[in-house]
């Protein structure tokens, strides 16, 4: 059985909605598990979900069901969908939110979720995670088949990390997230700078930042360093100190990887 | 067995309380599972967190103990109550925060809580969450009887919602919670305006927001709507925005249903 | 077996590394159970996790697994290490984190953890929670012998209180820890002041408060008041107030206990 479900919403923790979305799924499956991946994404954030959701679903066992309740559009006729890869499920509305996760996790079948016998009775146009995804994810994870859900469908919408754009002299990236304690996270991955790894300079608002460290103890404390993260991601750093507030930066804002 | 016991405190997460509250069940019942409602209630906000209460209980499977660690009174002579509905179990300080739950959900027996073979052997007077709540509730998850944990009382304190002030040509309500998004909730209920939701303008600061909407994307982005929440309250809300701050409103001021 | 791990961090909630801790841990053990004692330490903070984990540590069963990613000098040389005591088993780096804790727990065991075999494969310098922390917790609550992972050392590093400076007239103390509801915890412990409760006289930042209370509302609504709190340590609150921004302190001030 994939008794474990993991949640992941913009839902915060000042109301009651993670909790009675957990009492849904323990309604229909009281031997369910839910852990968090985290419910302080900023409201309606898409992107930041996506790029939540894909550091996070593959650390969990085989079987597990990522559900994902991040959805603007809620009551709109936005699809709710179900994706089976080879080792997750995954329940989301179609809004793209699982673009980044099911880059590198191979598509065996996507659902449009319909079957209304699966839902809340009253059903409302404002929480479907508690109407819709919580007890869905719940019958699924009682095993239940893809099918009941609703017809298979061939498409989803899929979000993607913004392109680099790669000029004679430089690679201009951007800031795609900025974690909790200030590290700065740009769409540029490892495998991007390959080639320039060893004499890696990145501008970031005037200034530059040389050379590629392994952690952040790798300089003095309050000194700015480049390193790839520990989800592959070249992030900016400052040890011991907030590099968001260190530089002044934003998300959307634009990096260089100087030649 | 009752296994479930949900939590709905104003600890906040800075600090070990609500991870202690859990240990202490578990020392007392391994096999207890424990879901989080809310622990950002408004520190000493009982009817914040009776609202919360209100709107989750009764999505968690029957036999549910819902303990209520919500207790400006903590040490005085405050009793702490334990109650049986058909369906659930809660355990609060006796301060009215079972109050709008309760409304809807006839009580069976009410037990004054005072037998301390069931509390901490320290008990101390500034913390009961941890020396009475937590082990009473997990030994009721262990099947103790109520007659257990102390003599049967008849009334308890119970808060209710603020009246609605109905007047010829209108209705005066007040806002009774404004949710992590932003969302205005009132204390009117869809009940309250079966003869006029056709017509429906609700007046709150000075601007009149008309109709009644299924759902936040009824309108354009940015714009204000009436809706019934999912709990069946009236709510102002602003599609992808804070209502909050677009009328710039705060808990406790009136809005106007306007006939 | 030991199935109940339980997480200190100041990862907070916003980003996912919490649940991906529970993932890894999960997968390594599916029967564990992870419970929070706080992931939001201020970020680095040592003292106040160690602070956090000698109050909450005991309330857990017997075999409990105490895990702490509180880990300013990650990826540098400092140790990880597991030790045990007689009820309990603890995993941290080896900063000082344990210090408190353990002075009331006899060490039977440190460990210091080294073999790779029980670390995810792909070790970044960045997540040792994640790649180290989770994995070793995980197979330790599956029942793995303390030394699969290391081999034995004599030595950790322990922080303590800050020492109480002792004049003829006064006990300086001094500010360690303000909880979420402001209520101000000093370094003076309910033994310290055996002799002078009775007519104990806090001075703190220029007021002076008399008396030695049992609970919040031994005093008035807003009124300030003294007391050993539910975990021994003399606190300063204010009734339904917070004392914090009564006072106007912070950690780290003194207080004066006059004689």
């Amino acid at each position: 059985m994939n008794r474990l479900i993991t949640l992941l919403t913009d839902f915060g923790f000042e109301d009651n909605f993670v909790g009675i979305i957990k009492g849904v799924i323990m309604q229909v499956n009281p031997e369910a598990i839910t852990v968090d991946i985290s419910h302080k994404v900023r409201p309606h954030d898409i992107f930041a979900a996506a790029f939540l959701l894909e550091g996070a679903y593959k650390y969990f066992p085989k079987g597990s069901i990522h559900a994902v309740v991040v959805d603007p559009g809620v009551g709109t006729e936005r699809n709710i969908i179900l994706v089976k890869t080879r080792d997750y499920f995954f329940i989301a509305p179609d809004n793209g939110v699982l673009g980044l996760a099911l880059k590198n996790e191979p598509v065996e079948k996507i659902v449009e979720v319909t079957n209304s016998k699966y839902f809340l009775r009253d059903l409302s146009c404002t929480f479907h995670g508690r109407d819709i995804i919580a007890p869905v994810a719940a019958f699924l994870s009682k095993g239940a088949g893809l099918n009941r859900f609703g017809k298979e469908i061939r498409y989803m919408r899929e979000i993607a990390l913004p392109p680099l754009v790669r000029e004679p002299n430089r690679i201009i990236g951007k800031i795609i997230y900025i974690d909790s304690f200030g590290n700065i996270i740009t769409n540029v991955k490892g495998l991007d700078i390959k080639g320039i790894s060893a004499n890696l300079r990145v501008k970031i608002k005037d200034k530059i930042i040389a050379g590629l460290n392994k952690s952040y103890s790798s300089v003095e404390k309050n000194s700015p360093l480049n390193l790839i993260n520990s989800f592959g991601y070249l992030e900016i750093s400052v040890n011991c100190a907030r590099a968001k507030d260190f530089f002044g930066v934003e998300i959307g804002e634009c990096v260089e990887l100087l030649k």
